[in-house]
């Protein structure tokens, strides 16, 4: 086995970086979907307030999405960076 | 057994792959399940805000849909560029 | 044994292709299947908005269908391409 | 061990095959008897709509079973084709 | 040990064959589950409708068993022709 | 360590039927117990229907114990036939 | 190591059978569980039905007692037969 | 390193009784308190028929012990027997 | 290494004693709580029958506590007996 | 490597011990903390049975105590007398 | 390699008393929560009874508590008695 | 194999980056989510408080991005100053 | 290789410690939130009671801790002390 | 290998910090979410009590943040100080 060090260290980082994206996907992805469906059923109930509501909802959804891009960001530094 | 380090790297993107898409898929899947599921109950008694009810749910997917395609992105990374 | 490199990368990519589709089809499936149970439950309620609900059904569907889609994608890449 | 690469490459497509499909039959078929469900529910109290609420049911699963297509898809061509 | 290629492969058949089909159980048994336990509620509640929900509940049971004869139809492969 | 191939393969099977027959009893067991509480249920506020609800439970556990007999015939031809 | 396959073999044998017996225990035990909870609630509502709802009861539960006695079988199968 | 077969078949029935029986005691020990605790709301409500709620919450926890006394018999099978 | 097999079926037999009592205490300890929290509900609203439903936690606590026992027995017969 | 088999079992019983220990407070830790939460809201509701409650509530987590007990009496006799 | 076999007993204890805490923490930490949650809700609602309520939920964490004590006490003794 | 120990130490460093960031951006994800959900209901409801709510959303959501803000932390100090 | 034995306890010792501090907040970090968020809700219904309700919070809280702090004492035993 | 004992430790301490820092985050976040929902919920039923509102519920955040950083703190410690 003609093996050496740096590769090792690539083979983990890119397992590493599969983790970190695809187990950081769950979180965001099962939040933001809580917040549209809480979304959708008060607008359906109050339609006149679908802006205040709509710009509501894309607010909480960007501050739940940080930790998904947080994840984007660790998986691309183990791909490219290190 | 003749293996080399590259080819070492290679099967850990591989696998890598595999584990972030098919992780990273749960979470997006399941959300975004909720706010149809949601919108489908609020056009149903309230019909005459469809539109307004399918464009907020489309929003909400969208965003949602990020992480999915995140996770889509270091797969196909882990793939070809690495 | 007579393993060479280029045969371990073939067998990562075989298993990450069964983990990908595999785990990739929890989170659409049971997605969609919340959004179509609403909307029988909201056809059950208000049959006169049936075509409008099916087609947000529908509609809905095939937003959360995508992450499945990506996950087919990654398993036949990893399949033939790679 | 008279173990050759191309064994073992097979060794890795049967087990990624049973775990693509064992994985991949779990989400359609909670959502799937989900969508069935509440059809049901949906008939019982509103019979007069059973036409209506077993198509939408039948597309509804038809959309859901679509992930656990796309499993068989992979598994079959981890034994045959690959 | 004298332990052959064609022997490891059998072995991971084998042991994909049982995941394939334990795994395989899970989602379309508490999936058909629901479908009939909605139907003899619903049935109860409306007796009259007794051979339409049966009938329903039997449709829905059939499809949501698909994956379930998928894992099955993976397992025996795995068993016999591969 | 003097292992013959086949009895590599005999182990993985045996392994392999217990894993097919314990996952695979999860999901029945569980889903044919919502199928006769709902019944019990219904029977408690319906008895007069008790003939008729039993016989629906009935039919539906015999489909939901589907996928559980498959399991047995899994584990059964990787016990005797393979 | 003076290890023979045939000893290999009824180590995976036993490991087998002690899965296949404890995790083909979950399902059975929580779903007959679930069967009677519900059979107690209603007899209290409706006590002139004791009798009706015990053997409705006790037959949902023969049924869902079955994939623990397949459990039971493979496991004992595992042990003396194999 | 003096390990002999009989000795490695002994650690795997061992290690097979804790699973069997850890794992095994998890599914009745919940159903039999939902039994329970259902039980005791019927009595508090309906405190007339506490001998017959009794006699019922009994028979169901019985049929569900059946499960865990399986797997005790599996695992003193596995510890003195085999 | 000066290992005999003797203390490797001991050391088997320690885990498995850990691993039996340990999850052997999950279900039990889970199931009893529920008796007794709603048997506390039930004396809440109706304390003349204190006595009785204190009676029915006691004897519905030990059914379920009988695979608890189960595991100890198992658990001290691989640490004493065997 | 100075191992011996004895410093072996005392290796796997340290594991087991903590294995026990850890598992085995998981159940009894959630139960009596719902027994504990219904006690306090049936004490808020009917503060003048709360001798009655506080006592049924003691009787209801010491039999649930029981099975943390059990796996502490393991944990010790893996630590000090075995 | 200059390990000896006292060293590696020590490992095991080290690691076996990280999750005899670890896992001996989940339980007793969410019961608890539990417990004062439906506390702060009945004082909320009766809060003449505050003094009463408030002695009843140490009580009811006390006895939750004694899990997580042993978990600790079995941790200390795995690093410094053994 | 060339593979010096600092490159052991980095390979371990990019397996924990991944596993802290992928971990940690499940519990924030999916709180955040829940923040923003019930903002939203509560903004449909009650629309003149929306600037407050908003607010108090994003106070209570800037708490609980504040643990996925560690494990960013922890990750970069493993990807670049370890 | 020039690992000796006090390097090797050192290791699990560390290992032990991240898992101990990272399980053992699991538990307590949900259990308090199950506090504060009904304390929030009573403080909404019953803002006079706010000063009794916020004692009683901390004080619930501070039990739910305790487990929190075990697992923190057993993680810097483990780095620093052992 | 050139691998020395104390890269070993170096290596087990940076996998030890990424799980205590991933796991550790699970449980605040999802608690302190939980504590905003509620808070939310209220301020929207009562605006009137905003101020005390959102007092009450950093200080309920901030206890629950605790475990947080306890596990911040020992990841660090594992980084830098050991």
């Amino acid at each position: 086995m003609a093996i050496e060090g740096a590769e090792l260290v690539k083979a983990a980082a890119f397992l590493g970086a599969g983790l970190a994206m695809g187990l950081g996907a769950i979180g965001p992805g099962i939040g933001e979907g809580m917040v549209a469906a809480k979304a959708c059923e008060a607008i359906g109930k109050n339609p006149k307030e679908a802006g205040l509501l709509t710009r509501t909802m894309l607010v909480g959804q960007a501050v739940s999405e940080s930790t998904g891009i947080y994840s984007l960001v660790i998986a691309l530094l183990l791909l490219f960076v290190v």
